[in-house]
């Protein structure tokens, strides 16, 4: 690795190059390229923070790549510079999905005003999610004026991702009647824009029942921020209907919750706490590594499981033995 | 404190002042009591596991203490033995809600079959409920058939308290149409029957109307058990309707989830992340008081929160300074 701040230079300065070496750089998992990382994103610090940080999740099948390369062609050919960073917890198994992403949006990633990372998995210790803050600032470094976090799947990606992004936004289908939708626990409250895709022919109806629906369940939850309400948005990427409608829902929450100053209050709330969640999985990491707490970790753990030891009296055993 | 071990005897052996001194010992913040409270734990352990344990939550106004005297006196005159242990995040501060639970339980703090104990915070280290759980532990070695954790009011202590708890319910009121229930975010889902409360008289139509928008919100999300599917449950304090069939159905969600073994997993793996957490907790706690860290630790969050460093790097520099 070259010097991380001649790389900091170049990435403020434009070079999709540098952007690229810089991404592998913070997700680099060599114990030897963390001080680097660690230079390089004090280095593009004062150049961070002017991107619209965007979260978009949703069940596997509900249209999350068609839904997002349409929203991000959109936002392209308006003249934005649009950065896609896609968390999935599967990655870190099969690099098929990454494939698969890139295929599926194959307009953007084709577009010269976009730019599409699949970030893979960190592994369980440390979160799905721990590097991807990180692209997050390189793109911002880099100009991007909006930049997408997506992901499927586990509830625990998608706190990781909501506790990133300035608006959260959550894509279900339409379901018939009263069939289950599976989302995720406590997922639905993360949301300031539920997204109700497919919405076109046949589907018509049920979607709007399912927009219905979320209109009532989000009524009775308590409301995130004070300036903002969570809308429920109708859209269909195969017809086009909605999706500026979806795009608009989203600045609007955006640019009204920099108004209320409750987008600089959540950010600095969501640094605090990547902060802290930092430094625990990283306490709990080398005290993983103890050759004692090694050697007796799995045992005790069985023993907690089977209902023998104690909790409290097995992690005092471990601390203090 | 006399010999832990002789205590644990005792309370096996059913001597109620031996039960108050073992809570007391659990929840002493004393360094010193904490050895002994750990044998205590120890001993018990065998004795410990025959208890239903149900989570009561809901905010202020939603009539938790009525209802929870309502369902602890019916259960103690069909002959149970009942505990209710109230975690209420406010009374590290003020001790007035302490009172003003044993007042408002008046006749089940009464009743000999009945013991009610208010958990005194444990501090924001630590979460509210850190000693809640051994409290429990306590109480089912003690010999009682069903114990009650009642929460109020933040997120956190009702995680806390759906995490250490066999069937959780949440109590709502009658909300006039699409008014605000102010359900904080996440509780919903934790859900395993959910109870409108004051359904009687004036407000039973709003009653139905508030069980009808639940039933809808909860059947978008995805069930927290193969087994049992979140019921909605009307009832009154005061005219008594509906208490019966709340006790019944919280008797018959424990059981089916007793059948089918999701029970056994459910506790075996509450132990566990019990145990995670009691490591962590006393991780950070020890971190904290290193003097180094503590010299540094406020201007370092400080700077964070205003974005001026990064937070991988504020974790490291305090890490490794």
């Amino acid at each position: 690795m070259s010097d991380p701040v001649a790389l900091a230079d170049k990435l403020i300065g434009g070079d999709r190059r540098a952007l690229a070496r810089a991404i592998t750089l913070v997700e680099s998992r060599h114990a030897d390229h963390r001080a680097d990382a660690i230079a390089l994103l004090d280095a593009i610090m004062p150049s961070t923070g002017k991107a619209m940080r965007v979260g978009i999740s949703g069940a596997p099948g509900a249209g999350k790549s068609t839904l997002l390369e349409a929203l991000g062609v959109a936002a392209a050919e308006a003249g934005r510079d649009v950065a896609v960073l896609a968390v999935d917890p599967s990655s870190a198994r099969s690099k098929g999905s990454i494939l698969g992403d890139k295929t599926r949006m194959e307009r953007l990633a084709r577009h010269p005003r976009a730019f599409i990372r699949p970030t893979p998995s960190g592994g369980a210790l440390g979160g799905v999610a721990r590097r991807t803050r990180e692209a997050l600032l390189v793109c911002e470094a880099a100009g991007f004026d909006s930049v997408f976090v997506e992901t499927v799947g586990t509830g625990q990606a998608q706190t990781e991702v909501a506790d990133m992004v300035d608006v959260f936004v959550l894509l279900v289908q339409p379901g018939a009647g009263d069939e289950l939708q599976g989302i995720k626990r406590g997922v639905m409250e993360m949301a300031d824009v539920v997204a109700v895709t497919k919405a076109d022919g046949e589907l018509l109806a049920a979607a709007a029942h399912t927009a219905s629906d979320h209109r009532t369940a989000l009524s009775l939850l308590q409301p995130k921020h004070r300036a903002w309400r969570p809308e429920v948005v109708l859209c269909s990427a195969r017809t086009g209907d909605g999706i500026d409608d979806l795009a608009r829902t989203i600045e609007r929450c955006h640019s009204i919750l920099t108004e209320s100053g409750e987008l600089a209050t959540q950010r600095s709330q969501q640094a605090v706490s990547w902060f802290w969640s930092e430094l625990t999985q990283e306490l709990l990491s080398r005290f993983r590594q103890r050759p004692d707490v090694r050697a007796q970790l799995s045992s005790v753990e069985r023993q907690v499981a089977e209902g023998v030891l104690p909790p409290a009296a097995a992690a005092a055993a471990l601390l203090d033995g």
